[in-house]
C-alpha cells in the first residue's frame, strides 16, 4: 500500500492515447485498463480477467465492449461481464472492478477512491486552456523511476535549476534569490519577483520592447496531492502587475505536470505547457516541446539517484537548507492528506 | 521445492542437443549436466563439480568422461571422480549424483526421482512414430516462463483456441463446441466431434476427395504428469470411424508436448507433431513447423501474463467457466500425484 | 556489513582515471566518490550529498571543490560543505565523510577504515616499479562479479592454469607439478620450480641463449588482505640462483592484482604487469596486455558460476583436494585477519 490519496481525479492518459484498442497502465499500484465504449466515452478497468487473471489490455475493442484475448470474455464499461462462449449464464463473480472517468483538456481522468465521491467539479481546473490568444502544447509525458514526492519536491524548489538546468533553462542570477512561500489548504505556493533585471534574448524578442529591463515573476504552486503548475510572467519593469489583465499584457506561461503514482518507485509524468506568445507557431513550439523534455530528463536522473539512495539508506536527507522550505512543506501537507484520507 | 513428481520420466534434452560437448539444463530446479560417454550412450550428472562447485557443463568430455574446466577432475556417467591431476588418491566424496537417463523417440529421457524405480517399461509411448506412411516434425523447443500448470491447464482447453489461436489455428465455429471429458488413473481426455462441417482449404487439398463435407474430431490428453497430447482427426463427413484402422484413413495429426519444470516459473516445451498427410513432404513440414512455433509463442505470452498476475495476487482465478471442467480437473490430477508421491 | 577488512590502503582507481571530473565507485560497499582538489592531489568522500542524498560524482569540479548538481552545495577535500548557494550559514550537519587517500605508482589508494590509523608506511610496495632496465603495463581493469575471496583462492591455485587457460597461458606440464607453501603474518607463498624444461618458443627467442633447456620458477604471493603477486623466473638451467642479481639475469616478471571488494559478490580487479624483458616494446607490451586481459576473463567466467553456485547452495566445496592448500590457507589467513580486526 503506498502513500497515495484515493479520492482524487488523476491523469490516467491522453484522449489521444485511447484508440480503437485497450490501453494498460499501472496506476497508484494497480493495473488499470482504459478502453472506449460504444459512444466514444473512455472507461476503466481492474486489468484482470477474472476467469484466469489475464490482462484485458491484452485484448481488442469489439462494439465497445472489451473482449479478453484468451477466451473471449466480454466486458461493459461497468466491469459487468456480458457475453461468455459457450456458456449462457453469466455467474455473478464474472466482473471486473470499474472506475469512474472523466475526459477534460485533452485528458482521461480518473477516480481511484471510492466511486460515490467522484464528482467531476472536483476535477482541476486548467487557466487558459482552450482560451483565444494562447496555444497549448501536450500530449507531454515522461515515466520517471521514483516516488512522486521526489517529484513534488523537485517541482517546487526553483533553486535547483541554476545548478540542474544550467545547460537548458538554468540562470546564474536565479540561484541566490530567495523566495515568499503561501499556503492554502489545498495548494502551496512558492514565488518570487526578479525586478528590474535583462531579458533574455529570447523573451526581448517575443516582448518586442527594445532593448528595456524587465520585471520576471515565477510562483510555483502544488495543488495538492498530484498536481504542479508553474507560472512564469515577463513584463517591462515597473508595468502595473495589479489584475489578471495586466499580467496577460506581458509574457505569460503555464507548465503543469499532473503526477500519477505508478508504484512506490515510479511515476507517470504528464506535462502540458500553456502559452500567450508565439501562438500558432508550430516550430517555436517543437523547440519548446524539445526542451522542456531536456529539462525534465535531467531532472528524472536525479530523482532516480533519490531514489536509489532513499532505498539504499531509509533516509531522505541528512541536512536542511533555507531552500528547503516550500518542499518541505509541500510534502507535510500530502503526507496530512494521506493520514486524513486514511483516518 | 516444486509442486513435481519426482518418480517419472521427464523429456530432457533432444537427442540432437548432445553432441561432442556437454549440455547444462535446470530440470525440477536442479541444474543437470547431460553428455555422451563413449559407447555413445548419454549420461546425466547433477551440474556441480563437487570441488568448487563450477557447473560441469562449462567443461569438456575427454574419451566419454566429463573433465571439469576449472582443474580438469574427470567423472564417469555414473558420477563418480576418475581422475584427479596432481593427485594419486580420490576422496571418497569427489562425486556428483547421476540420474538415470533413455534415449527414445530421439528424445533423451531423465528420472529425477529414486533410481531404483527408473524402469524404461514406465517410457510415454508415441503412437505411430517411426511407422510408416507417417511422418514426424520433431526438435521443437521452446522456453515457457510459467509455472507447468499454467501450461497444461492451456493445452487441455480447447475453448481458446478461437480467440487466442485466432491468426494461426483459430476457428470462430469451434469456441462455442462443448467437450465431453473422460478420465483414468493414468490421463484424462477432454474431446468433441463437429460433425459434418466445411474442410478448410488445407484440408480439402489433403483429403483429396473433393467438395464434401468432412467430421472433424479434437481429443486433448493430459497423460500424467507432464505430457500433453492432442489429436485430431478429418474424415469425410458420416465415414465409420468405429476402428483405428479407419480413423487413419482420415487425416490423422498426433501433437505431442513433453513439459519438464524447469523452475517454478518456468517450463522446458518440448513439442513433437506425427501426421499420415504430406508425409516426406518437407516444405509442407517446414510450414506447419512454422505455424505451430508461432501457435505455441501465443500460449506462451498468455502463460507469461498469468504467470505475472498470480505471482502478484496470490490467486489463479476469481470465477469458474464451464470451458474450465476438463483443465481443473487435469491440475487436480496432478496435484493430487504430487501429494501421493510425497505421502 | 561484508568480511572486508576495513584499515587497510585498498586500490580506489587508477590515477588516470581521475581527470578534470569527480569518478564515482562502490568500494566495500560503500559509495565513494574522487576528484581531484586545486593542487592536483586527490580527495574521496561519501558520494553523497548530505542535503538530498544525490551522488556528488553526478556533479562537477570547480576550483578544486566539488560541487553537487542538484543545488550547487560545494565541498571540500575533508568533506565540508563550504558553499550553499542562497544561504550564507552553513549548518555543522552539511558535511560528508571524507577518506584518507595516497597516490602512488600510478594507483589512487584509499583508507576506509579509521583515519587516525592511515600511514602511507603501510601502502605496498611494488618491486621494480620505475626502475631501469624494467617496464610496466598498467591501467588494467576488470570488475569481477564475484566476492573476493573466491578471486583470492584462484590466484593462488596454480593448478587450474594447465585447464581453464589452455588455450591462453596453460601449460600442461604444470597441472602434475606439486607446490610448496611457507607463510608468514603478512603474506603466503605458493611456489614451484620446473627444472631442465623446454623453453617455450617466446621465452627461447626473450632469453636469446640458443636452443638450452630452463629453470622456470613460479612464486604465488598473496599479501594480506587484498594483493596478490605472482612471480616468474626463466633462467638456463642450472644458472646460479641464490640472489636478487642473479634472478634479474633471466626473464623476472612480477604480475601484480589488487582486489578491491565492490559489494559481497562483486570485486575491482586492478592489475599492473612489470617485466625485465623486451622493454620499451609498444607492441609486445599491447600484445601481453591483451593476453592477460583474456586470461583474466577466463577467470571471471568461474569465479562468476561459482558466485551464483555458492548462493543458491550456501556451500564453498563439497571435496577437499591436495590442490587446494594454499588457498585455503589464503582464505583462512584472511578470515583471521577480518575476526582480528573487528574483536
Amino acid at each position: 500500500m503506498g502513500n497515495y490519496v484515493l479520492n482524487h481525479w488523476y491523469a490516467a492518459a491522453w484522449s489521444s492515447e485511447i484508440g480503437a484498442g485497450p490501453l494498460g497502465r499501472r496506476l497508484l499500484d494497480e493495473p488499470v485498463v482504459l478502453f472506449r465504449q460504444a459512444d466514444g466515452s473512455v472507461a476503466a478497468l481492474a486489468d484482470r480477467c477474472p476467469h484466469r487473471l489475464v490482462p484485458l489490455s491484452m485484448g481488442t475493442c469489439v462494439e465497445g465492449r472489451l473482449q479478453c484475448t484468451y477466451h473471449g470474455l466480454q466486458f461493459d464499461g461497468g466491469g459487468r461481464c456480458v457475453h461468455i462462449p459457450g456458456q449462457a449464464t453469466i455467474p455473478p463473480k464474472a466482473s471486473t472492478r470499474s472506475f469512474p472517468v472523466v475526459e477534460r483538456y485533452g485528458v482521461v481522468w480518473i477516480w481511484m477512491g471510492e466511486a460515490e465521491r467522484a464528482d467531476p467539479v472536483r476535477l482541476f481546473s486548467i487557466s487558459k486552456h482552450g482560451q483565444a490568444g494562447w496555444d497549448v502544447i501536450d500530449g507531454g509525458y515522461q515515466r520517471h523511476p521514483s516516488n512522486y514526492v521526489n517529484i513534488i519536491e523537485n517541482l517546487m524548489d526553483p533553486a535547483h535549476t541554476t545548478f540542474l538546468h544550467s545547460g537548458t533553462i538554468g540562470n546564474p542570477l536565479a540561484g541566490e534569490q530567495p523566495v515568499a512561500t503561501e499556503r492554502t489548504d489545498d495548494y502551496i505556493v512558492a514565488y518570487r519577483w526578479l525586478e528590474n533585471t535583462s531579458p533574455s534574448p529570447h523573451d526581448r524578442r517575443r516582448l518586442n520592447v527594445g532593448d528595456v529591463p524587465v520585471d520576471r515573476g515565477q510562483f510555483f504552486y502544488f495543488h495538492l496531492p498530484s498536481t504542479s503548475r508553474v507560472e512564469t510572467i515577463v513584463l517591462p519593469a515597473g508595468a502595473p502587475r495589479d489584475t489578471d489583465e495586466q499580467l496577460c499584457a506581458g509574457l505569460r506561461t503555464y507548465s503543469y505536470k499532473f503526477l500519477t503514482p505508478e508504484t512506490a518507485s515510479s511515476t507517470h509524468f504528464f506535462w502540458m505547457h500553456v502559452r500567450n506568445y508565439q501562438v500558432g507557431d508550430d516550430q517555436a513550439a517543437a523547440m519548446l516541446r524539445a526542451a522542456l523534455e531536456r529539462t525534465y530528463q535531467e531532472d528524472l536522473e536525479i530523482e532516480l539517484a533519490m531514489q536509489r539512495a532513499q532505498e539504499e539508506t531509509g533516509l531522505r536527507q541528512l541536512v536542511s537548507l533555507r531552500i528547503d522550505h516550500a518542499p518541505v512543506m509541500a510534502a507535510r501537507m500530502l503526507a496530512q492528506m494521506v493520514e486524513d484520507e486514511r483516518a
